[in-house]
């Protein structure tokens, strides 16, 4: 009860949970915080009990007389002192850092007809998702647009100037190295979009050319370990604004983001790291030589031997990733390959809600 | 001469224009910027002319030979001391703050004929968007669906779980309370979603209902206020982790993000202001009574008469606002009148570049 008095009053009255200030069709406050008396205090409180029986405390507030009960469940998870801020699940605390012998033998990856008729599967795979940046799905049909249908199982695709889909295939007049057989380092997509694709998608349907080969690097991984070998070429990494910068005919894209992003508390929250679409930094001279210095320190991290984990698409894999946290690359291919990948761009927050409302089901009603 | 031998090497050379640095065919940068040598340096400069006959120098790089032909605009642009970083036009100084009054007689509006045939017009509303956060389209056809056609002209519509256009009307058994005929007063969209939706648009196909006024408060300009105003409040809503969450049969959303969201150099960058959807604070004590405290300050001064433009969408009339800066609110209306906008989420990096692209084609070829 003690503690109930001293709980912050505007903290304990925003969180009541009467029908009156939850709206009971859809869980939404309907008050301001504005409206609530200056002067807000609890007046009284006691033992009562919820609509179903449960223990709880009621509320008298001072000095609008505003009721309130509480359960005693909710009150032992929620008062301060009994939990910490979890975060949403997209900093650095809530993943599972990995380099490519961490994940020997562990690659995550799904049948994909388990995924699509097993929801165990899926929240497995999706789960893979968000604690490892990615999953691979294997068995996927091979057909024209199949990789849309597949984000259509967890979200919703996020449409770009490269098209709902895009095709990863040699072209003629290609407006990307992307559609060269060129070798492609550890990078970020679309750095100069904000926002930026938060998942990407690619789905093999021909691999017959000599090369070709996939990596990812864990990103949030290799800055932790830039942190704890060069700390200042992390902090500068962290603050300087990199104007990455995408044009073509019909496009001219740009976003100024650090290639490291960072929640408020420090923590990291989002890689972005392409070296084929950095513009021109205008800095003073000091801090671009900073900046280079740590750029390529950071660099020299990603292309560490045991960091990338290297794999083969095989036609009917489709791989699902997170584009703020992974990294992802290629080896050089022989133009004259028959090579094929249809890729889209998606939102994790959806993939996140999609799993959410899977295990809400896994509980037994 | 002697400022380009001063100039941040990897910097310079990172900024070489020949066409084995940069793919001639889309500008994207062809080398690692590990693969420069550690001891890179300017070996020597010469007078040069490029390829059409301007000025430039010629740099000989130390260790490697490589040449790289600068021309003389180019470094007078952008040599270190030449130019600040001018942001990718998201932050509080590439927008003009606005209150209503400093507004009066100068609504950012367009008729819907003019936007879609003159450019110019075209350019001038998507601009209204980028500097002012929002536009009024007059006289757009009053049919179903329109909103996602007007939402085409500048970019891709951003499908959610509301789908690919939402209804604003009243509705039975309404999942959020913008279904039902409540006022709302000035709040973020989507706020438990990252990457939120920078970009909302609201057709109004009819609006016969008593109330069901519009408004908009330019958030940026408040939080400015609130950083002159009581300085511990801004840095405390700059630091502050808030659980947004939605949740419905279908759907289970959170992002915990701060309500004032700033770059790494501390400039406002994102509202995220939603009464309705805040979640349970798990934070120390005295956390919660500063955030509390900071809250119901920013939240009064949202509300602080002058600030917020009042006007009435009547049927032809399509709003599109930036989502990450003004806050959008409305009057209670009758549940009985006829109230019926149709409304879509999309991204303002899409419509920066279709305004580039504009602007490409307005200088003479």
């Amino acid at each position: 009860m003690l503690s109930l008095v001293s709980a912050p009053p505007f903290w304990l009255r925003d969180n009541c949970p009467c029908s009156g200030c939850r709206d009971p069709r859809n869980g939404q406050k309907l008050f301001q915080i504005t409206e609530l008396p200056a002067g807000l205090a609890v007046g009284s409180v006691q033992p009562a009990t919820t609509p179903d029986g449960a223990p709880a405390h009621e509320v008298v507030w001072a000095p609008d007389g505003h009721r309130s009960v509480y359960p005693e469940s909710w009150l032992g998870a929620h008062l301060p002192g009994t939990a910490a801020d979890g975060g949403d699940g997209r900093g650095e605390d809530d993943k599972e850092l990995w380099d490519a012998a961490g994940l020997a033998g562990r690659l995550p990856e799904a049948d994909w007809a388990d995924y699509v008729t097993d929801p165990a599967a899926r929240a497995t795979a999706l789960d893979s998702v968000l604690r490892l940046g990615f999953v691979l799905l294997r068995g996927v049909p091979v057909r024209d647009r199949q990789v849309l249908d597949v984000a259509r199982t967890f979200g919703y695709v996020r449409e770009t100037n490269y098209g709902e889909l895009f095709e990863v295939r040699v072209e003629a007049d290609p407006n990307n190295l992307a559609f060269t057989g060129a070798r492609i380092t550890p990078h970020t997509d679309n750095p100069y979009r904000d926002p930026v694709p938060t998942l990407q998608l690619l789905h093999c349907l021909t691999n017959a050319a000599q090369g070709g080969d996939s990596g990812l690097v864990d990103g949030f991984h290799a800055a932790s370990l830039l942190r704890a070998e060069d700390p200042g070429a992390y902090e500068v990494l962290t603050r300087v604004p990199v104007p990455f910068a995408f044009a073509d005919a019909r496009t001219e894209l740009r976003a100024h983001r650090p290639l490291i992003g960072t929640d408020p508390a420090g923590r990291i929250r989002e890689i972005r790291f392409n070296n084929r679409s950095i513009g021109t930094l205008h800095q003073p001279a000091g801090v671009l030589d900073a900046f280079y210095a740590a750029y390529r320190r950071f660099g020299e991290l990603l292309l560490r031997p045991g960091l990338q984990l290297d794999f083969r698409l095989t036609p009917g894999d489709c791989l699902i990733f997170d584009n703020t946290r992974l990294l992802h690359a290629r080896t050089a291919f022989a133009e004259s390959g028959d090579r094929h990948l249809q890729g889209a761009y998606a939102d994790i927050d959806g993939l996140a809600s999609t799993l959410a409302v899977l295990r809400r089901k896994d509980t037994p009603a």
